[in-house]
């Protein structure tokens, strides 16, 4: 899933979302209620109406932004009070507040109420975290029982539920299993990609994954890397969402199937070649690498724009392999190859958690 | 013509102008220049291959930006000495270099080296600059000649003329006819929508369109508003270039038939509807008002583009009626209802004429 922070993919429109095959879209609460507002999302008829976007889309719950934008946040068991990074005003989230925002904006996913420790956290603060978020979920299925699981409009809604537990192996399966007790319809793993090393996020993962039911949607919040991607796959995910395609790409850092590559390095001023001779996007199919570097060298929109269709489109063709290979059986072979011709990455989780 | 300063029309892609109707596009040689520079661009093939636009491309010869980004810029008969906005280096402009400059670009429409004198000027200092222009013209068909008036590529490259004069219309009259004695292709009026009042401009523009011949384009550089359009193809202009649909797109202020639509104003938050209900633009057949306004508030590079792509399907659906109208033989009567439509707009001349 792409990140629409704040009711638009950045750069693009719900035309080129389409036309580059996103299936689903991510929209954040925590943006969307200070501005333009759920209550005028809701008046617009929800959000796929106000964004003209029919495909699906998972709302989040707006607590991993009230504690990466706010860190001086307010938690108690009953929720949460932060300020808002626009102006500085007073708000307070609980478990009914983000089942009230998503109700309005009408989303197809929504989320529970979590709160997601940074990295590192002590044992004892990523229980009470754990404590919290449990408490919280369980709330949250309450409230939107209440409006028997569907959106201010009708939609019926699907609510997951989020596993915290910071990198505590124990902690995590605790977790998991309580939020499992609950019995949501998909399953989130959050406080991940938020800066531990990678073989510990893969630990955790995998443990997970084994826990979690086969039957329901596994989803590793806030990643990642392409092969990052294929990786989790491999241990049983089966969504995520991530800014990289979107945000790297505005920086000129564009993904291609032999890695990364940053269009603004002086080597590629006078690379007259498309970002991937075999990609069949639109920018991959009419603009070079060098007046692509140009564009965003001196600051021209239609240079993020441009590498953004591209890489979105990769990450888009990715999954899409992924899911071809499963079906066919023939995934393993294919995910070694991918990765042999990927290269290396870094070992930190956590590049990308959020469009800023 | 939209304006392409430095190498794209600002949000927008090559395909996206097609799918607007933008039939040329206007390049601004001083910036090309300067980045990613003539020569890189020559060695892409020219300005089209580089931009992936095959239509018709006309670039200016930096006169205009040289004396507007340059208050300290030297001038002498010989050329102008002048530093880079970006990095304050030296560079010199003569007659020869901004032929040399638009023959590496391989545009198709190229326009000599002129001095733009702002608005109030002396009828000497008005002398002065048209004495230099008309001298650099003559150099500036001399170079071209050279070359068989071709661009480095081959392609045949049409040379304008550029009248200047001021606001005085003995000085514009006696500028026009020396421009004529060199017999260009094409004739351009420099010098104005600079801040003069629009009842100047409108005087200069009546007059000289009585003396230039009826059979070769004539060009109103840096106008208008759509109004201005509608006035001045009365008078007998045939081309403009204008930063108005894109620059004031970027700032919230879209155009409809109804006169200008201020996007921002707190009025249209809840606004629901399209910029233009009787638009067909691919903005207001998925947008409302609510959600650009919003996307543009939020500072998301999507309403720039929703608002840009507007204005300018309404420009060019605007330049297509005018020339339907003509063919026709009902323009008086369609552009009296137009006027009376559109409103009125500030008396004062000269809004845009560069994108920055």
């Amino acid at each position: 899933m792409p990140i629409g922070t704040q009711g638009s993919v950045k750069t693009l429109s719900s035309e080129d979302l389409k036309d580059v095959g996103v299936r689903v879209i991510l929209g954040n609460s925590y943006h969307l209620y200070l501005r333009p507002g759920h209550k005028l999302i809701l008046e617009a008829g929800g959000l796929h109406k106000f964004m003209s976007w029919d495909g699906p889309i998972l709302t989040d719950s707006g607590g991993y932004q009230i504690f990466s934008l706010n860190p001086l946040a307010k938690v108690t068991q009953e929720g949460v009070r932060f300020q808002s990074h626009w102006d500085g005003s007073y708000h307070y989230f609980n478990p009914e507040k983000v089942i009230e925002i998503q109700r309005a904006l009408d989303s197809d996913i929504i989320m529970t109420l979590d709160e997601c420790v940074s990295y590192p956290a002590s044992l004892q603060r990523a229980q009470k975290a754990c404590e919290f978020s449990l408490d919280w979920a369980e709330k949250c299925k309450k409230e939107h029982q209440k409006f028997n699981s569907q959106s201010d409009l009708g939609t019926p809604q699907a609510l997951f539920g989020i596993i915290q537990g910071s990198t505590y192996p124990q902690l995590r399966e605790k977790c998991a299993r309580s939020i499992m007790d609950l019995d949501f319809p998909g399953y989130a793993m959050g406080g991940l990609s938020v800066g531990e090393p990678k073989t510990t996020t893969f630990q955790i993962v995998d443990m997970l994954c084994q826990i979690l039911p086969r039957d329901k949607p596994r989803y590793l919040m806030g990643a990642g890397t392409p092969a990052d991607l294929v990786r989790a796959v491999e241990k049983g995910v089966d969504m995520f969402d991530c800014v990289l395609p979107t945000r790297n790409a505005r920086n000129g850092m564009v993904f291609t199937r032999k890695g990364k590559l940053p269009l603004r390095n002086a080597e590629f001023a006078s690379d007259f070649s498309p970002i991937d001779p075999d990609c069949d996007c639109v920018t991959c199919k009419n603009y070079t690498r060098a007046y692509i570097r140009h564009l965003i060298q001196v600051g021209e929109i239609t240079g993020l724009r441009l590498a953004t269709l591209h890489s979105l489109h990769f990450y888009m063709r990715l999954m899409e392999k992924i899911r071809e290979t499963i079906k066919n059986g023939d995934f393993t072979q294919w995910k070694d190859n991918f990765l042999a011709e990927y290269g290396s990455e870094n070992e930190i989780f956590g590049e990308g958690r959020m469009e800023s």
